[in-house]
């Protein structure tokens, strides 16, 4: 019985998760249970599964959450960052799951490993901002970092057995968004409705805005290079429109290992579960004789110059990364409220960075700093 | 530095070997170089490789063999099959490569096993009539038996590092050959030089008939059976007219593994040949944003009975396939040779296998003795 901590718990990828351990039954244990804001579905999530401590984002959702529980449910309750990363470090736990969506994924990641745990990473931020440091501590704790998104786990599984210096190259394949086969002119009427509709994944509103614009897939570049070290180089985007093909490695000799399957979150989160198992779970299979025709064409990095930007910070490297992911979630969220167009999401990102010093080899300290630094710059920008 | 012994040459696979050796200068040394007629070509390889011995198939032809080598070349020169089997046992070999066609190839990979050597397996019909028998020899000896042709190696790179109890599925695919989409009228119609066009692999003309009925891929459902240790059950054929996916493994969980690249036979030849190893080799990159659109489809088993025949004969097991594939090559001889329809070759096959008794657990002898009888009833079909 592996022991689990699940912080985000009542996101996409934290439903997701509880959902492949309630379909795995005698195989995982959820001893800590953190969430936002949802203090609903926290409480039915902590009557469902009974984990011995919970936390929420806020103390003034404490006692709403008290409210709702079961007389019977013993268990600590605690909140804010502290509380997320007591979680993170809790005795009990073999394995957390950080679902967590942006920056705030960052400190109970390292708390984890710093424990000791495994890490099941489904948060990005943690590797595009401070890849270099999580990878350090990885290594020095020996202990796993465990991808969690559909991409890396793919890149992940298309490794499985081989030595890293076999690789030659890692192929993220990308949806390319609602807008893919769009012109730029249309690019300009962009609704936010319109950039909330994912044509294979459902996922939250943020990535499913970082998939339109292709961040999301810049960020994944980040990630891959930290956790696969190779060179930005070494790493290529293909539009793949109908999400089959999860991801690709290519060897030295040339041949290709790829994953693929329906797109089901699902199936990543369960297999960095049960690691190095495979047990059949609640996902749905491929079936071949009714797959659509599988299409790959080059990302148009002038319609979606995210992309672009994404290498470019990685290649900068220091805290530049950061910057980039802060500067976008604060563009994000200002579309998402309406305040700038679609468009207007790469144009802030690119004027922060062009305004950001890097900073070498930065400490966690620096790289909050240049987080912070970078949302405000942002705002400035945006007016806020 | 590898020595390796290379059976059947001067046919496409052994040809294909020797370019993969020559683009890799240094890392091996040819000890033993054994072909079938081709006395001229053989004697160019061993001016190039300088082999320690070689052998025809023919005593006839070793005289012109020898007019055709330089004085300098000294080798050691045999013919016939026990020719072939010293080859296969030269104590100076690491790795013995069975490029031979044919039944033929059966007795050289028992020799070479048994005398302890690895063995890289581009003969099919080994395993077809024989798989029992020569996955326990591999395993008494602890040697490998490296699959060459694409679509096992293409299985046995998916399958790499995991265990082989976590496999659910191995999905082989097949092109469909030139008359995927022709009509059974059309097929009445099929002459030779139809069928050897295929249209994305250049080999042998055998083999390259077996495609077009789907025998090749009938036969390798049963090297697949034995080289994975699955049941026919797990073993699915599925039509990819581009021949990108060379094939694929569904895992426990639902997972899937597929080996991709550009339809090149050096590629799986250097991966046998270099195995656990990769590297830098003469078969062209896979370039994503120049493929085709990807399609896949059910076989057709109704236009291509060649394929059920074969699960049959694998599912009867004993003395069945090694049946199949006797009575197929002797109607694939007879096609060529213009005595028989296209749709002839399923038609013999299956009047000898009904006229079949099969022998379970059977040795090698009543295996080639099932093989002689499938000739010689076949040609009682075809008026021999």
């Amino acid at each position: 019985m592996k022991r689990v901590v699940v912080l985000g718990s009542t996101g996409s990828i934290g439903t997701q998760t509880l959902d492949v351990i309630r379909n795995l039954p005698g195989e995982f244990e959820v001893v800590g249970l953190g969430a936002g804001r949802n203090s609903r579905l926290l409480a039915e999530q902590i009557n469902e599964f009974q984990p011995r401590a919970a936390a929420l984002a806020e103390q003034e959702d404490l006692s709403r959450l008290k409210r709702e529980l079961s007389p019977q449910d013993k268990l600590d309750l605690d909140w804010g960052i502290e509380g997320m990363k007591n979680l993170a470090a809790m005795p009990e736990a073999d394995l957390v799951v950080i679902a967590v969506t942006g920056v705030a994924g960052i400190h109970p990641t390292f708390t984890a490993l710093s424990a000791g745990k495994n890490v099941a990473l489904a948060n990005k931020e943690t590797l595009v901002a401070a890849g270099q440091l999580v990878m350090d501590l990885a290594t020095r704790k020996s202990k796993a970092l465990l991808p969690v998104d559909s991409e890396h786990s793919a890149v992940w599984q298309c490794l499985y057995g081989y030595s890293f210096d076999q690789l030659e190259k890692i192929i993220l394949t990308a949806s390319g968004g609602p807008f893919r086969s769009a012109n730029s002119v249309d690019l300009e009427k962009v609704t936010v409705e319109m950039a909330l509709k994912h044509p294979n994944w459902n996922m939250g509103s943020k990535i499913t805005i970082d998939s339109a614009t292709l961040m999301n897939k810049g960020l994944e570049v980040i990630e891959a290079k930290w956790l696969f070290g190779v060179d930005y180089a070494q790493i290529d985007v293909v539009v793949h429109p109908q999400s089959i093909i999860h991801s690709a490695v290519e060897f030295k000799d040339g041949s290709v290992i790829a994953q693929m399957g329906l797109p089901d979150m699902r199936l990543p989160i369960q297999y960095a579960l049960t690691f190095p198992q495979r047990v059949p779970g609640p996902a749905p299979r491929l079936d071949w004789t009714k797959l659509p025709k599988l299409t790959f064409e080059a990302p148009d990095t002038s319609k979606f110059p995210s992309l672009l930007l994404a290498y470019e910070a990685g290649k900068t490297g220091g805290t530049m990364p950061a910057v980039l992911n802060a500067a976008n979630e604060t563009a994000v969220y200002a579309f998402l409220q309406k305040r700038i167009t679609f468009l207007g999401i790469p144009t802030v990102v690119e004027k922060v960075m062009e305004k950001h010093a890097s900073i070498n080899n930065p400490d966690l300290g620096e790289i909050m700093e240049a987080d912070l630094w970078a949302r405000a710059t942002a705002g400035e920008f945006l007016r806020f």
